[in-house]
């Protein structure tokens, strides 16, 4: 029987997928001149993934991944002031105000009367902080979690901290590969809020989920009908 | 009488500063063709104090300053080559190996036989975590906090989960403002260990600390005497 839920934040509470979508428009747009959009995106994101073990998750890395990919697409040719655009749109990215989900402001604090909640997200510990504060939701959470990544470990580790117990543990979030597989392959239950957007990072096959314990929702709204059947 | 010792992290127990002070160094460099040191040092400590509330603390952070200032210090005219080179050398800061500092290998084991041992620091979850890994060092420490700020509500509430009294905590660090201050100010202990390089935002004015309970050694290798006189 469920008692704590595990909540992600980016894309499950709130909107953020946009803001990186909206982003890779401008740079897309910023490096027409030089090459087709799809170049320009397989060289953006070889970029990321080459730097995502030094910078971590995050607009500022992103941000600075974008620097670098567009000196490179451009081999050097790219003028400071349009380089400056980019690190515009990352400022501007990190002060965009939190856009709460349908139903998300109404439904967490209700769930606080039947569940103990967790907010367990991965990236930058400033800004995802700073999102959390500007929620409003921080209240309702008994714990917080800001994590470098989410896996197997780490989710043992937050879970041991707060003396949480498997069978009473679901994960509730928009990313199979980061909130939903390493739970349930400790155990846990999770519950799949896909969002319309998705990163090509977080992207994963299907997995062949234990049919109990798992479930997929169109809306966060149906939450609540399905915990006691996890 | 103390039990549990919290040690900074960044230019207390390891090298750091020294990073930060090469990459001023090479900015310093690679602008002098259009301003003089000075000029080029405070348009980038005014743009990293402007950025701060967005970037937080850390390399990144620093480093898209770094890119910024450029910018503005050349009227647009410095080239996407030299601002790769800015790119550069904050990926170099960021894989730059841990380099403990001298005495640290041998005493922080040492001192787990008389003490429970917390590593508080402040920065990029991300790297802050690579370093603690790179240290060897974590498995002496009961618990690892990487916050984004160090002031008297962070302290309070690392302090409450670890079900620290503040009668036997003392708080090791080079820092007055981050390690020592707010410390003090919560009843705590504090021995500063000066490093030879401050950044700038870390300066404060000496502050009058309590007599009993605040010392300064000059180097990390007086901690164990001083510890049973707080």
């Amino acid at each position: 029987m469920i008692r704590i839920i595990g909540f992600d934040a980016d894309d499950t509470l709130w909107r953020n997928e946009e803001l990186f979508e909206l982003a890779h428009e401008r740079f897309r747009a910023l490096l027409a001149r030089y090459h087709p959009p799809a170049e320009v995106d397989r060289v953006l994101y070889a970029t990321e993934m080459r730097n995502l073990p030094l910078y971590g998750y995050g607009v500022k890395g992103f941000n600075l991944s974008c620097v670098e990919a567009a000196i490179a697409l451009s081999e050097g040719r790219i003028a400071a002031r349009e380089l400056e655009e980019i690190l515009a749109t990352g400022r501007e990215m990190l002060a965009h105000p939190v856009e709460l989900l349908p139903g998300v402001a109404s439904m967490v604090p209700a769930l606080t009367r039947d569940y103990r909640l967790l907010l367990i997200t991965k990236g930058d510990l400033h800004h995802q902080e700073r999102k959390v504060a500007a929620s409003g939701l921080a209240g309702h959470f008994q714990g917080i979690e800001i994590l470098s990544e989410k896996d197997v470990p780490t989710y043992e580790r937050v879970l041991r901290r707060h003396g949480v117990s498997l069978d009473e543990f679901v994960m509730v979030g928009n990313s199979l590969k980061s909130d939903i597989l390493p739970v349930l392959a400790l155990g846990g239950a999770g519950v799949h809020v896909p969002y319309h957007l998705t990163w090509q990072h977080e992207h994963v096959e299907e997995a062949p989920a234990p049919p109990a314990r798992f479930r997929r929702i169109g809306s966060l709204a149906e939450l609540p009908a399905v915990l006691p059947h996890l």
